[in-house]
């Protein structure tokens, strides 16, 4: 049986053998996703976000066991974990994370730990996390936990590719982190304060209410943060974040001690039950992957534009624009009528 | 003389209109964009961020009345201020801003004051902010000092049009706040600690020059985070982060008193000297115009190719993707090559 067909039935160590193709970018990586891609679109993604230090390695590791004990009639679920660390150059946490949850974790055929560094740049990095999320998703996993660090545009972009996100904060934070961290409290689903036995619960409780309430009666600005990262003035991306008639919850819990753990595993239940009945999982599935194909589309454009082009001629393009002698609008629109003029006399930019 | 003459002779009134015609997305503003374009490239453009409370619009209005005494033999320089706030919808802060200021730094021709707050999602504001630092800098300022509120993705792209990015801190910052800020961290070329006065300053100051020291000894990951805006698989953007050769100075100030103000301005007039000496602002400035042409392309190709795509054709194709019988990589390459096998026969993609 080939590698492909092996992930299918979720053979791990041909999951594990695939993730590290996609990891390191190879060739075969391309053609296996496409495949790949045609038997995911199951699994609920969750995107666990939230400082350094508040404790989501441990939620996280709770979670999974949760997720395990069966869900009423309901059997089991398979979980799959990807940790993504774009510090751990500097730490080694993703790697050190690893080891400390095999000990908990392993032995359980119905979980799946994984963790992904780095890739090139971070753009890179969440392309390899989106694809190994897929998968994941084709080897059959019912639950994927997607954990980032909190390091601004990567765990957005991160948080981007899950159906649920949650927040994790600790008791006593402060208005400036709070402030900082207005963006991604607009793309919270499900927020957990934990570390709940600490000081200073229900003042950060109240805290972070306040930031919700504020957005939700600004309509025209809820939202809007991670609207940022889109290519610019391409239509809106989906609603990623707290959609109209979903009250996020925040909930309190003690991941060492397990506090709280079940409750926030019925809230991310219901968060997915809300996506279903509401008809959003469907709307924000297709503007997902239409925005994705749009990208791609984007660029295999811009590289065969690229590749046409006489390179001495880019070049002298190139230096009148760092002479100011055109602006770079004025200039892209000169460059691609002159290729357009040439080569398909058909077309007329507008 | 018309209101383009009129703004590159510094006429303020000019200049105050082409702002917001800039701002309204106007199509004069385009054409006049292609103008001022060619004059600008002069001013020392220097990005202000850091955390709401830490004093930064005080500081600013400090720097300005600082940037307008004479530098040796050198004229006092004409200083702009460009604040830009995201979050002014909640807080009213950006028009707040612009009334306090009035009253400090009014009457001094020397010096131009304008907040921008929103022009439809936060990709139009950068967007925006990048058009009005242009008209500014056509305008004859020598200084352009552009201040952004502290919300991860706006104040990364905002300051990536800065040659030199001051980041504010204050004395009694956590580590969880360095956590989130190492990516802002990484492209600051001057820290100040804003407020010195207050208890706890030793500490901060050595807790961010460990994370300076830490990422200044990883050459792989230094200058990664602002890797990530940028559009899939193109070339790395220019490094605005701290280059080799450039020690980041952690200086102390005290903005309500103007203590540290002239140390804080020598460092930033010292940034912009060594830029010019080892090359870098030439580099800087070519990779920074050759991106933002390359975007527009992409952005210009896009739209074309959609304009020649049969609508109920990429409906349809649609469709396939969200069923998943076709990968969106796949689906792409398809698209495209269709489109090209009828339209321009003689091309093929690789």
């Amino acid at each position: 049986m080939n590698q492909v067909d092996a992930l299918l039935q979720g053979d791990r160590l041909a999951l594990a053998r695939t993730l590290s193709q996609i990891e390191n970018g190879t060739s075969e990586s391309r053609s296996m996703l496409d495949v790949l891609f045609q038997h995911a679109g199951k699994a609920h993604i969750i995107g666990v976000t939230g400082p350094t230090g508040s404790g989501k390695s441990t939620l996280v590791n709770q979670l999974a066991l949760a997720f395990r004990q069966p869900n009423g009639t309901n059997p089991p679920s398979r979980v799959a974990i990807l940790a993504v660390d774009p510090t751990s150059p500097f730490t080694g946490g993703a790697v050190l994370g690893d080891r400390v949850r095999m000990r908990d974790l392993s032995g359980d055929p119905g979980i799946f730990i994984r963790s992904v560094a780095t890739r090139g740049t971070l753009g890179g990095l969440s392309m390899a996390a989106a694809e190994m999320v897929t998968a994941m998703d084709a080897a059959g996993f019912d639950v994927i936990l997607v954990e980032t660090v909190g390091v601004g545009q990567t765990e957005m972009e991160i948080t981007r590719l899950a159906h649920t996100v949650l927040l994790v904060e600790n008791p006593g934070m402060g208005d400036d982190i709070q402030a900082i961290k207005a963006g991604i409290l607009e793309i919270a689903n499900v927020i957990c304060i934990n570390k709940a036995d600490r000081p200073g619960v229900e003042q950060t409780e109240r805290a972070l209410r306040e930031v919700l309430d504020m957005n939700s009666v600004n309509p025209s600005t809820g939202g809007s943060f991670h609207h940022f990262m889109e290519d610019e003035n391409q239509d809106a991306p989906p609603p990623t974040g707290s959609p109209a008639g979903w009250q996020v919850p925040i909930l309190q819990t003690i991941a060492t001690t397990g506090e709280g753990i079940s409750q926030l595993v019925q809230s991310l239940r219901e968060h997915y039950t809300y996506l279903q009945n509401s008809g959003q999982w469907k709307s924000n599935e297709s503007k997902r992957l239409r925005r994705n194909l749009e990208s791609l589309i984007r660029e295999v454009l811009f590289q065969t534009w690229l590749s046409r082009m006489n390179p001495q001629e880019y070049d002298q393009a190139l230096d009148r624009l760092f002479t100011r002698s055109v602006s770079p609008f004025h200039l892209a629109e000169e460059l691609i009528a002159s290729d357009f003029a040439s080569k398909t006399p058909s077309i007329h930019l507008k």
